[in-house]
């Protein structure tokens, strides 16, 4: 499909697991507009690419944009990305026929759709895309994001271009191990996500409640089954010494692969982001203690440790991105 | 200084805290001929820049080449450097005035002395670099290379080109942290050099002597202090279980790291080097099992795990790469 470069606008889309957003950008990150629509993950490649379809054509609407103004559309789809053929080679939660997608051609039919080309990669990657020219990363050229959440992931920068691998897997940052044989997960044993994810956050909680430790925790939940970080993180807030405890523990471990990822890529900043980033410096300080204490100080001195600045919105942002990189490499 | 780039061979150099060694080549990689001088390691820069050029000299004499029909030096130097302004930012094995080296301009007296360009890169790097161009990595386009020796290094090819980070200090690979708060070396307690380093080897089969396993190491070497690589290969290669056992061990660590790595750079090939490497399948079967039940399974799978080819030319090949790197992309 022809790249129209000289239109004004590109299209961002992430297709999550239960919505998928777009929004239309000009070409300096201002969004003129947006749409959402249920992804309907379980009903097949046809259903899930016709909301796609959909969240885009609202999105031009709101705008009061007409697709020959756009000059392409860039999506963020969780799963293996073969991003040089538009193919997800797998995605775990969306569905065809029973099974999780498997080398399904999403691409094509969503440029036959809209009359757009469009182009691909993984969510966590797209994101990382998205803060590196339009977040904290803005004026960087090497920047590595972490998404701390139900899981961990991210996506590696390198010189201003995403680096995605041989094979279009690269990035899985989850999924490096820090602590061999310990905690296990939807990952390795002592893989960085197991170590960190929101599961083990609530786990250490849980087990210094069941250790007996004194904890407000026990006053604000009925047992440890309802915690969650943010209740957590409040606690730690008040000063409460096993709530803080925990955030200090696991920011340890996300130092350790931080750490890590700077020994061997050298990135001038790191972004954290995901819903445990918004504990702020509860989590941030530990992980930026644990990072000096492990990496390489002269790596570790020319990287900085900063915040997301985009949330939730870093996928539409890196969809854009992903477009406005194709444009310029064109 | 200018690169003349129509001239038919290039100079790689190899700087060791013991002896330098050059080699001419040509641009298909034919070694043409060699050098070698003592470093001079504690004397100060001068010196050893001294011993440099007389290496690269003897190198042009054996090869009956003029330095007017050679491009450029390409020199690995085991240290953290500053590849784009050639300086030397630290460099532990050598010394000045009784400190190590530290922003030492070393490129610039080596280029006046031998009126040619020089290009530099950490060791590791440089040797990585050979690997992939004239070694095991031939006809890929994305490796990593690590090797496994009193230390553990390595270098990074993505996509053809050295990635050196932002300020030079990539490939660190052995500070990568794969089982945090285990033993400790000169790098971070639990980091892939403190596991699988020579010492932890002989470290592992030392506490087994102690244990009071019975192994025929105890016959082959009068104490554990004793103890080499080698020796423990060799009495494996017998079929001893307790010096099988070390190197499942050892292996199964390194294994964490090349996972970790996989899962972060998608490469389409490692290439393990070093001394600890000549022990062949005994280290590479574990550490490929490892791999494999650690990584993401499709990373895993689109990327071989292979012995180095070059072993101790790898320093001089990969400083002829570097020179014709800059060759290519002047």
């Amino acid at each position: 499909m022809q790249l129209n470069k000289e239109a004004p606008y590109v299209l961002g889309i992430d297709l999550g697991g239960t919505n998928v957003r777009a929004a239309v950008l000009d070409k300096q990150g201002n969004l003129k507009g947006s749409g959402r629509a249920p992804s309907f993950a379980t009903e097949g490649m046809a259903q899930t690419a016709g909301q796609i379809v959909h969240a885009a054509q609202t999105a031009m609407q709101s705008a009061g944009v007409k697709p020959e103004e756009v000059a392409g559309v860039g999506m963020g789809v969780p799963g293996h990305i073969d991003d040089k053929n538009g193919v997800v080679l797998w995605a775990p939660n969306f569905f065809e026929q029973g099974g999780p997608w498997r080398n399904v051609r999403l691409a094509s039919p969503i440029e036959a759709m809209l009359n757009l080309p469009v182009f691909m990669g993984n969510d966590a990657n797209v994101a990382a895309l998205g803060e590196f020219r339009f977040g904290a990363g803005r004026g960087s050229r090497t920047i590595v994001m972490v998404t701390l959440g139900t899981g961990i992931g991210g996506g590696i920068i390198l010189d201003g271009k995403l680096w995605t691998g041989a094979t279009g897997g690269a990035g899985e940052i989850g999924h490096i191990i820090v602590a061999a044989g310990e905690r296990g997960g939807a990952s390795a044993f002592g893989s960085l996500e197991s170590m960190g994810q929101i599961a083990a956050i609530c786990e250490r909680a849980a087990r210094k409640m069941c250790d007996g430790r004194k904890t407000i925790l026990n006053e604000r939940v009925e047992d440890w089954h309802f915690l969650t970080p943010k209740i957590i993180a409040d606690a730690a807030a008040e000063g409460d010494a096993v709530a803080i405890e925990v955030y200090e523990e696991v920011g340890t471990y996300v130092g350790y692969g931080i750490a890590s990822m700077i020994n061997l890529l050298n990135p001038e900043m790191v972004v954290i982001g995901g819903g445990v980033a918004q504990a702020g410096e509860l989590i941030l300080e530990p992980i930026r203690r644990s990072t000096r204490n492990n990496g390489i100080p002269t790596l570790v001195k020319s990287c900085k440790i900063v915040p997301a600045e985009l949330g939730d919105d870093a996928g539409i942002y890196g969809g854009a991105s992903l477009a406005l990189d194709a444009i310029e490499t064109a």
